[in-house]
């Protein structure tokens, strides 16, 4: 498509109905803000200059609105006046002289690239304005899109409309495609002679019709343009987001036993034949190479796990964890910015935090890397064939050597050596018969104070 | 509303389909015996006298149901002849004489204030009888509720009804208002020549209408009239009141990502700009600050999260947990009868139970607050800005000053004082290349094992 | 039922939408192959011979396939040309001389002995051909049955099918029964004039007809003929093979707070009046006796819950765990192959593996049994009524007398005597002042470290 494209993203509402102390656009969807999804999905449709509109928290969501392959630039809204007011803040993007203008909203990040292409394809035809609309079963409190011969001749609000119009179940999605030469001129023809005394975009049909222009409607799944305003519409559209992307993973090759209890983000990344047990919530940054298994209760977030490696039930992956093909990491394990060799086994109980673990070692349940001091942050190395005995803590800096075996129980403090044995822990010692005595005792304290209590 | 009433609550049934060694009514919706949900809506319908018709676990149902604002009185049914039967056990509150007498069920635990509400409204308004019933898609199986000219003419069981009366969608809910001073004489005359030979209250409208009087029917949602006949249907009751009390929850302004897998308690109290992130469970008695962050598989019960903490993935919060406000509670950390003070850090591993923790202080990953003996429980303090190492035991009661330092792998048992640092471990000790001697020890006895074992 | 009956299960398919390194048929549905499924149904079907049509995987398959009961042959089809191709690769078998031959698919493992039963008694009562059919409100895609008097005229392929024919929402499940006596010839007539010149087992029916021959179709529920071709159809049968079996569960007497969030395995047994909190996982082999509590996050695998035990919440039980009555195994507790005896306690942060624990001990928090040397398990003996201190390591092959009590933190090498009082940690010892000190020190690497990265 050689037609050049300004997208014009409407970002600037109170969204007072989302009872939230940031704009609505920085809700995240899949673990991202959801106008990061809508900016996605317009690269996808090859448009290379967009101009957001914004107003509150503006500078925040221009930051997470940037795109590299992109010309993105800013307008604040500082009166809410209506749909056409908030596009027309755009106005000297509008002016710089684009094929089309595409207008399309922040709160509507489910919106893939085909029906942008679709409406751009519509004005490429030579059309003036072109509807995004939607099938629906529900049409209640839409406008209804008014088609006659393929012409869009108007859409009516739901309090306009007849009786037999609203039995139309085609209604309007609220984005549109204006053909650039006339966008300006048109969206200046709009009024505000209604209720509110506002300006509605919507109303840039019937200016077109009017000026002889011509105006359609192209579908969109209904989906697609859910919209957002309030916190129960996000959970909404996060569920059906998190539906499509694991289905997407589903065909590709992914097993999921229950599909509705994995929860997704944007750039989680699985290779076919890997399993996916119930349970399992994955942050940004996650990539898992085919034949893994992710058991149940398990939360990656910047995670990297190998071919053929086991993780969970209940292990928690942190950013900078690196598995390595065939290792394991078990129940209540917690690993972070760590490297877990080859075949290496972190099974139970533990924290490994800013280390490295050599392959086929095997690190005993409870084990604990002391990384913190409580101001830094400092590293433990550990070898390959290497055993950490149970309740070990390796208190960082440290190093254990390549097959060396730390014994149950031990503070290591100081480097061990490959292939030695460290002990760091004390002699037991018996007190015979001394048990029974201990408990009396204790029992004699509960009961005086119980009696203490009662008196 | 200046009417008297006495709400009738039917909970005598024996409830065999339940298949449960209690009574129907005492299992629980939302961490509450569902009876007590009944008994809430009166409540709010300001009804103040209540009479409980019960049978099985007579005793534990009337605990549980009674209200400090209401009345509460209790008959037992003796034999089960019908819901009719059932009322008249009651009779004596009856005779004490109220404007309006509201028979409701103590298995519908999902009705609201409203229908009860409209159907006083409707006795106000001079009917004898007010029956509430529902809409719905699939009437089979339910009595229709025949309606002529605003008057509830009758109500049809399905085997009773022709072909056009089955059609109506209008169904009988059971539950109904009737004129106080009427009520006894009415009921009274419903006779039980049917083939269970029981006392259908139902049939009240017709020996109303029959004796002249008016009756006529009020609608609530059909989920409100849900009853619980086995465990699928509890069930099928727990997911719409989740449904119900997530979706409040998300419109005063908390953001849920995967609502269904929140579960939530009678008295959850989540304010504005707290996320809750999926799997997440609440027992009773929760407290949650603005700003807080509860992450994933997280379960809390008789906890207070202040403003702006962080607890989980995988946190247990138990009875007595007081997070102070920008503390956070990290993995597999279990807090019980704990303040943790504003800004500390329980991060991995750890178990705090019994034990107050001061501002910004460090718990490293796997300490433990071995706060009992067999016999007692013990006190653990620990001031602020005090950094407790990886590993470490706390042997209650024991307390660590303000910026003391306890080095991981320690066990405390006698106090530390501030700014001091303590330590409770052994030193290490390394015995160069013993770990090959061992692991080929080790491997000849497996040898040794498998030889045996195969001859 | 007297007549013999040969079962041919067709489980040849290459299956390349799964996109998996395995067949299709050896997916799991309840962690069991979904094959395995099938066999059941045929079990329950009281069909005592089965053909199983084999490609990839052939041996793997055959191994899941098998049961005892059952005589259970395998023959290979080496080209793909069609259903009928397929079942004549199982010839050899038909020729045998059977009452019955059935026909059904490995990869509907949710089909039940019902319509297998009917379909059989269709054949009984002289019909040469029974298909097995269902109703559906979605019949786009399917073949439809064309039944006229009751006999099956024909199923017509959808591309074939008149505007008047597709309004037909009975539709070919492809499962069938055939006469044995006839099965042979009637499918070596079918012939391959197709678009895609394969054989198709669907044409019998006229083939049948067109000999003088009678077919008729019986219904099932279209979830029983749910197919797998893609990971998503295979969550989808998971979903529901996992409400059929909550379902059964709940009605038989067994709570769950939220059914959709429990996943069980195809042999998991609960008993009446167990309670199952949201978010359990139920490997194979679980057993559950009345009164246990399984609290939310809990894993159990191959692991048997006594009466009244508790077990959770985020409690792990792999195979082996053998919980007595009153038992208690809570949150980050792992048991494996282990034995905890009535009324003990195993609450926090523990590892138990390889060991046995006596009647009413209790475990403190972070204890860890040392099973594992790097090379061999070791076992751990505990008697009752004993208390193991928190934090402890208990260094297997050691025993711990009945009544003794570990010290806290104490690493356990030798074994305890009954009744007597173990330590095995180091004393404490202070340093007033220095946590200052270090701070001070920490802080200053901390500055340096920051100025030569800065450098």
């Amino acid at each position: 498509m050689e037609r050049s494209c300004l997208a014009i993203v409407l970002a600037a509402g109170e969204s007072t109905r989302m009872k939230s102390s940031m704009s609505k656009v920085l809700h995240p969807i899949g673990g991202r803000p959801m106008i990061a999804h809508v900016m996605e999905s317009l690269a996808e449709a090859g448009i290379s200059a967009t101009a957001l509109v914004l107003g509150r928290d503006a500078e925040a969501v221009e930051k997470v609105a940037r795109r590299d392959e992109m010309a993105v630039s800013s307008y604040l809204q500082t009166e809410r006046l209506g749909t056409a007011h908030a596009v027309l803040a755009a106005g000297a993007a509008i002016a710089d002289g684009y094929d089309d203008i595409l207008v399309v909203f922040g709160d509507t990040p489910l919106i893939t690239a085909a029906p942008l292409l679709a409406a751009r394809k519509g004005l490429a035809e030579g059309n003036d304005v072109v509807v995004i609309g939607f099938e629906t079963t529900s049409p209640t409190g839409y406008g209804r899109l008014i088609v006659e011969n393929g012409a869009l001749v108007a859409i009516r609000e739901e309090k306009d409309a007849s009786e037999a119009e609203r039995k139309i179940t085609y209604c309007n999605g609220g984005l549109m495609a204006i053909d650039g030469r006339k966008a300006l001129s048109l969206i200046e023809k709009i009024g505000n002679a209604n209720a509110k005394g506002e300006y509605y975009l919507t109303d840039i049909v019937e200016v077109a019709n009017a000026a002889g222009g011509s105006a359609i409607a192209v579908a969109a799944p209904e989906t697609e343009l859910m919209g957002c305003n309030n916190r129960a519409e996000l959970a909404g559209i996060e569920a059906v987001w998190q539906r499509r992307r694991r289905h997407e993973l589903m065909v590709s090759g992914v097993s999921m036993i229950a599909p509705e209890t994995v929860f997704l983000a944007y750039d989680t990344a699985i290779a076919q034949d890997v399993l996916i047990e119930p349970n399992v919530v994955f942050g940004p940054g996650v990539t898992i190479e085919s034949g893994a298994v992710i058991h149940a209760f398990s939360h990656l977030e910047g995670a990297h796990v190998g071919a053929g490696a086991t993780v969970g039930p209940y292990a928690r992956l942190r950013p900078g964890a690196n598995l390595g093909p065939d290792s394991k990491v078990g129940n209540f394990c917690e690993v972070k910015k760590a490297e877990i060799g080859a075949g290496a086994k972190v099974n139970h109980l533990t924290y490994i935090g800013d280390a490295f673990v050599g392959a086929k070692t095997n690190i005993g349940a409870g084990t604990i890397t002391c990384n913190y001091d409580g101001v830094n942050k400092h590293i433990t190395q550990i070898g390959a064939n290497a055993f950490i005995g149970s309740n070990s803590s390796l208190v960082a800096p440290v190093s254990v050597g390549d097959g060396a075996l730390v014994a149950s129980g031990s503070v290591i403090t100081d480097d061990v050596p490959a292939d030695a044995v460290a002990f760091g822990r004390a002699h037991q010692t018996i007190k015979p018969g001394r048990a029974k005595v201990l408990r009396e005792q204790y029992l004699a304290e509960k009961a005086e104070r119980k009696k203490s209590s009662a008196e």
